[in-house]
């Protein structure tokens, strides 16, 4: 399971912003980061008319993907809200942190972005996950601040506490679209009866990567 | 497992407007329809400048992926050239079929367009999964012909051979980026050793979907 944090803030307080130089801050410590947005005003329109995947798309293709050597494309309708975590596990692929920007009602640790020019209190109440405020002023809070600008320490604060010593996991769980918490001894037994059933010839305490989709009952 | 079918043939031969018909006949049919594309010609480039995603991802973001309610687009760097079924397994959500174009090396049943015009031989050689050709002419090959401009036929043929009698599987398993066939019964046990492994308090025999991945070791 990839750590997840999400950036909130209200409109206009400089997400983005803040996001561009964390992001361009920790790629360059060597940290690979995916991203998630959430966008709230209608659909989603990044298709470029005219391109072959527009038309399929056009023509009523549910979902598109465009596949080159190392990028992939995709758009398309999910099955419903999609929980975070199930995007962040289906389509986020091989990174060591996931970043979002906004998912405030999300259950992810938070660092909330607030401008003194805005004079606005934070979003963020006692029942969210609030892990440090990002402002250039004075806040009433017990989580650390940092500054709007130099985004070095609040980097530094990232690594320690959410990736510093983190194991990947052997087996990565989603139930329901929620990712399951599972004890190391259950993940290797997991592994182990799986690599059984599927007949895998190569020896169970290792191989090929295996991904395992059980459909839920439609009630 | 989805079935999969791969729209092959020359370059100009048409592949993307059977595609379309294709796609539109089979929705207006009620047939969920998801799409890849092979993309030879460098990196994929949909971001729009200035948009948010695009943002991110100049900043150095593998992955960026813009949620909303109902749509899901997703642009980023994939593992390695990612095999067919791993990118139908992992990104296209809640479809009844794939129609690929392109993807002539893939192990899929192929259907390929020849146009007279073009005066060319078929692509597909016996060693191809070849079952019809798409053809204002006649050719030498013991699969079914369809016509390019009338889809119904064609439409018809593929409801009839690939979707009539699918029987949505309990259980998908992907093992090294490919889906491995399983009896119904090991489909059976599989997802009953796993909930209860997982601790799902409510019946094994039914239950919310599970997404398991064991990671595969380096070796």
């Amino acid at each position: 399971m990839v750590p997840i944090i999400s950036v909130v803030g209200r409109s206009n307080s400089g997400k983005t912003t803040l996001l561009e130089k964390l992001i361009r801050e920790l790629t360059a410590r060597g940290r690979r980061i995916g991203t998630i947005k959430h966008h709230f005003h209608g659909p989603v329109e990044v298709d470029v008319p005219g391109k072959d995947s527009w038309r399929h798309r056009q023509a009523g293709a549910r979902v598109v993907a465009l596949a080159s050597r190392d990028t992939l494309f995709i758009v398309g309708e999910t099955p419903a809200e999609w929980p975070l975590q199930q995007i962040a596990h289906q389509t986020l692929f091989d990174v060591d942190l996931i970043l979002t920007e906004g998912f405030k009602s999300g259950p992810m640790p938070k660092i909330e972005v607030n401008r003194a020019a805005q004079n606005l209190p934070l979003l963020c109440g006692p029942e969210d996950r609030l892990v440090a405020v990002v402002s250039d002023r004075e806040l009433p809070v017990s989580v650390p601040r940092f500054d709007l600008e130099a985004v070095g320490p609040l980097a530094d604060f990232i690594e320690r506490e959410f990736l510093a010593g983190a194991v990947r996991s052997r087996v990565d769980v989603l139930v329901d679209g929620r990712w399951l918490p599972l004890e190391k001894d259950t993940q290797e037994i997991l592994a182990r009866v799986v690599r059984s059933l599927v007949g895998d010839p190569r020896d169970l305490s290792g191989g090929p990567p295996i991904e395992l989709r059980i459909h839920g009952t439609t009630p």
